[in-house]
């Protein structure tokens, strides 16, 4: 325990540091940094188990700062706990281009950021896939390998996100006893006092997801102190409502939204210093308190030292498991699987096709956790000798997500983040627009997270246009960083799946069909689907015209392939499993698989993108509707007599 | 008060009729149908106010079936209660390709269906908007032209998306106590068991979301009579809890997760007519429970005669607001402030061009109703005379949503659909993300909703990746019926207001610049956005290339252009701040403005789309990064000088 004196000064570290440098980039946002200091100074000088001079440690416990724009909080952290990937150049750098301090915490850019956060509510649920993960991994593995806390500083945003519902909600179901909140219940948002939007009695709500919920003066660390303590012996999760004020130390603008998102300025500043006797410069930190704070995670070394040795006599799996590594021969029985469909040519949907190769994959890789936003029976997420983890039982390797797809995508971040874990999980992927902002995060940090988005055209049905997917495969080809796999057969969606799990750095979709759909690959040796495309069905002779399709239209190109070919055209099917790994292509490449004669592209959604590659694009620009699904491809010319004629007619006309 | 054993026969010609049409359709859910049937049965014979006669009856109660796929209950209930827009035959043809009776109840396929639903927790979210558009009219009109109650019956799966956290919050913080729910609390989800991945006691949540909550056995007359006269006396919303049996009266399978999405099949339907006395074949009703039902609405036309005649009389305004026209000359301020803007030349954000044409916008068009998701000092949304709704204090045309962009989603969508209302809401363009299935939806019912995004590219600057659109343009001109503005200056923000306002029938997204913008516009007589595209910037002499560009890169394109014309390269520059819009022309028209030279695109995000129109495109295929902004844009390529010089290199090459 530190002393009072000597804890308010650390605190104030933090709180001139963040402050001089959002003055200095004359942008950022002071208030919750200042608001928050002393709950993060007890914390960091006194409870989390980190170690600066080994900052990836599979044991350390995990910080998410989900109120991202309090970056300046976190960067100060760092810096005076010791990370050497910061310095006060870093910090005096901070939102500079190029920079690695930027304006919300950025995975990768530094050392110590646990994830990307920024848009509210993503933190806290990601979180509670940390708290998940460390769960799992303690129940394989054992308290010496895997043992440690996640703690979240969440903001009134946070908590008024709907996905922060979803995820706390599954957390307290799921009793994550080691995930301790900080809410920051500063009354303050953007537009004013949260009682202008919000009336919500916070800790009943937790309290009613089943949360150990405390509430306690922000500034008064005997308080701090007693709630981690009380957190950290709950059998529940916990949310700690800090009452702080916003900007505390400005003296005219804190306790008001004036300091959430700008600098303090100049002469603001200067009279927090007054304020809070803070007599020193700009950027100085007292060499007494600088030695303060690198003195704090001393404490850790023991339970580093204890861990190294551990894990150094840890199986192999332990170390390769928490390396990302596949195990060797990982793939033999998907591999095995595809040269069987190559005989047994089995019709059946690419989600039974998933389903097939999950068989083969789940019992060789033990990182995988899966599952559905509650609907594995369609999804065909869940495979025999799968368990799903439940409260105090977490030795498993599926999760029912409840009917909650933007919190799974959150938690399958969270997970991947934590290291030692392989997430993918379920939905319709029409519905993936509930978790698209979770996506996107996924796609920005770069991190192995697998969609298994099934139903995914007009195929789906009687449900109608609220089911069907028309949109959805253009909008993450338009995506940066995600890969967006339409598998068209039991071999292709074996080739993606490998695919997606040797992609150790961007998420991948896999979107599948709900209506069955034959076999059409004739070999195997090559993973196909890996470059993006290829000619699936030759041309004849001479090729007239090049047929690209996706997923389930590819047969039906193949049965118009050959319609045409009795009325003397001669053409090529491209099968596109993957329209972003077909970029990365060569150019040799490209042009071998597009070839020189007239492309048409077709596919059962939006045209929107085609052009890219076909000069003629056969879709659907509009909403599906309600009805059998063979009506409705026919209705909307998705047939091989529909596409016969347009191609014929294309080539008539080009 | 209808007698218990009638009550009971009308509820199960509720049953039957579900039954039988999913059978017959060999798809469908009938499972909440035959469980919450006694609800319905009571809630429609003794309470809800509507006239089948009059379907579109501004003053009827809202009814909304957030659980959309039990829409078998909703066809009944409408054919039973005399709606002539449905006959047996619709239901017989359930779920038939081009039949009314769709999957999900579709708005606008079927008279008396208020809005669609299917995706989880879009209903009970727009209905708190159905109920704040109630509470808002009511305060402008007087009760005897608004003055109804919204019901709503929602499932496990809308309790536990977040969307429904976020709308309920908002409705128990405005005590939009004319808001009834009743939760079909049936402990069953396609999965299993809800406390499978739910512990979350639902009472207490709401409890402590400001809601008045009931419990009730949902099988019990007297007991639903009371819950909806206490909900009905209430200065709260209300849940109320009913215990049911999912798919009550199949013998094997209620009470389980097999008769949730599957039809019963013809022997558990048999059995269940013996079950539960009904010895009627299928699809017949026995004329004196058919009877029974058509006598429950003669009920309300005391209400419906006295609403008319007060409707008759009222101010012209209330008729025209009503039927969503918008009055005489209100763009007349717009129009100036169009001449105004051609003679000052200002530069500013188009963000802030559109809080200028709000300015002349709102105090002419009563149905507004604007707001933001904690946003409105950076989206500019609100602006001077606007005043904020509050619990009891409905009288006002602005919404603080909170940070809850999915809500003010939905929200927008049910104030949209109970008619007298215009909604706009804003948040940054990134976080649009958020909301993306509330937007699917307006676009799916083609409703005006407009939504004000801002910070629309990589020239938000500091706040980085996160806070930077790149895909968002791309992603919603990729999804049907939406129109995406972009608009380069304020007249082009004056007239994408103009549009949007005026297109009855579609959702509209504006994407507004943070950075102040030059005025590029020389004339304003023609609504030239709403062409889609038009030539902002012609050539001197003969065009040898044509820029295409939108927003905040159309004045970087024009500077570009007399860098070219410096080095002798003559080209027009295209302003494109609707593609969709654009398409819909003439193929002469767009011939016209994309002329018969090399087209290239520039726009500050994706490329993905660009090649319908462009042989090279120019964008941002990468996520942003954090810095000021001019660097972002100098970094990324995307300067006067970097376009010129690949302009000038395409023709080289091309």
């Amino acid at each position: 325990m530190i002393e009072e004196n000597r804890l308010q000064k650390m605190a104030n570290a933090l709180r001139f540091l963040s402050a001089d440098a959002i003055n200095k980039a004359n942008s950022g946002h002071p208030g919750m940094p200042l608001g928050m200091a002393d709950v993060a100074a007890v914390l960091f000088a006194e409870y989390i188990k980190l170690n600066p001079a080994a900052p990836k440690w599979f044991d350390r416990d995990r910080f998410v700062l989900s109120a991202g724009h309090g970056s300046m909080l976190l960067y100060s952290l760092l810096y005076l706990t010791g990370y050497k990937d910061i310095t006060l150049e870093d910090i005096k750098n901070f939102r500079r281009f190029g920079s690695k301090t930027a304006g919300h915490p950025e995975y990768g850019h530094l050392d110590g950021i646990d994830m990307t956060t920024g848009p509210l509510g993503q933190g806290i649920s990601s979180a509670v896939g940390m708290a998940l993960a460390e769960r799992i991994m303690n129940a394989r593995y054992g308290n010496d390998l895997c043992n440690h806390y996640t703690y979240v500083i969440a903001g009134d945003g946070c908590l008024m996100e709907g996905i922060s519902e979803e995820a706390a909600s599954l957390a307290g179901h799921l009793r994550l006893n080691k995930l301790i909140v900080f809410w920051d219940n500063n009354n303050i948002t953007i537009d004013g006092t949260v009682d202008k939007a919000s009336s919500t009695d916070q800790l009943m709500r937790f309290h009613a997801m089943g949360w150990n919920t405390l509430s306690i003066d922000g500034r008064n660390y005997a308080e701090i102190r007693a709630a981690v303590e009380k957190a950290r012996q709950s059998d529940k999760p916990t949310l700690i409502a800090c009452k702080t004020v916003i900007g505390f130390g400005a003296p005219t603008k804190s306790g008001t939204s004036k300091c959430h998102g700008s600098p303090l300025g100049a002469e603001e500043t200067a009279a927090m210093r007054q304020n809070l006797q803070w007599p020193y410069p700009e950027f100085e930190i007292p060499a007494e308190i600088k030695a303060d704070w690198q003195q704090t995670q001393t404490r850790n070394t023991p339970a580093y030292d204890k861990w190294v040795k551990a894990a150094s006599s840890a199986a192999q799996e332990f170390r390769d498991v928490i390396a990302g590594k596949l195990p060797r021969n990982w793939d033999d029985e998907l591999n095995a699987l595809k040269e069987k469909a190559l005989e047994e040519k089995p019709k059946v949907a690419t989600r039974k096709a998933s389903e097939m190769c999950l068989k083969a994959i789940v019992p060789h890789i033990p990182q995988i956790v899966g599952g559905s936003a509650d609907l594995a029976a369609s999804n065909l997420t869940f495979v025999d000798g799968m368990k799903t983890v439940s409260a105090g039982d977490y030795c498993g390797n599926n999760v029912m997500y409840g009917i909650r797809e933007h919190a799974m995508g959150a938690i399958m971040n969270g997970m991947a983040l934590h290291g030692g874990i392989i997430p993918y999980g379920g939905t319709f992927f029409v519905f993936s627009d509930y978790m698209r902002p979770s996506m996107r995060l996924a796609a920005l940090m770069g991190i192995r997270v697998i969609y298994v988005l099934t139903h995914d055209s007009i195929g789906v049905g009687e449900d109608g246009p609220t089911h069907q997917p028309v949109e959805h495969l253009a909008s993450y080809r338009a995506m940066p960083n995600i890969l967006t796999f339409r598998p068209c057969d039991v071999v292709e969606t074996a080739e993606a799946w490998q695919t997606a799990l040797t992609e150790g750095h961007r998420p991948s979709i896999l979107a599948l069909s709900r209506q069955g759909l034959p076999l059409l690959r004739t070999a195997c040796e090559k993973n196909l689907t890996a470059k993006g495309a290829y000619v699936i069905s030759p041309a004849k002779e001479k090729r007239q015209a090049t047929v690209i399709a996706t997923g389930s239209e590819v047969s039906i190109a193949v049965e118009a392939q050959k319609i045409l070919f009795s009325r003397g055209i001669d053409t090529a099917v491209v099968s596109m499993p993957c329209m972003e790994l077909f970029e990365e292509q060569s150019l040799n490449y490209q042009l071998e698989v597009l070839g020189t004669a007239p492309v048409i592209s077709f596919e059962a959604g939006t045209t929107f993108g085609w052009n890219r590659f076909a000069q003629r694009t056969i879709g659907l620009d509009s909403f599906g509707a309600s009805g059998p699904a063979d009506e409705l491809y026919a209705h909307y010319g998705l047939t091989a007599d529909a596409l016969a004629e347009e191609v014929a007619s294309f080539l008539h006309k080009a």
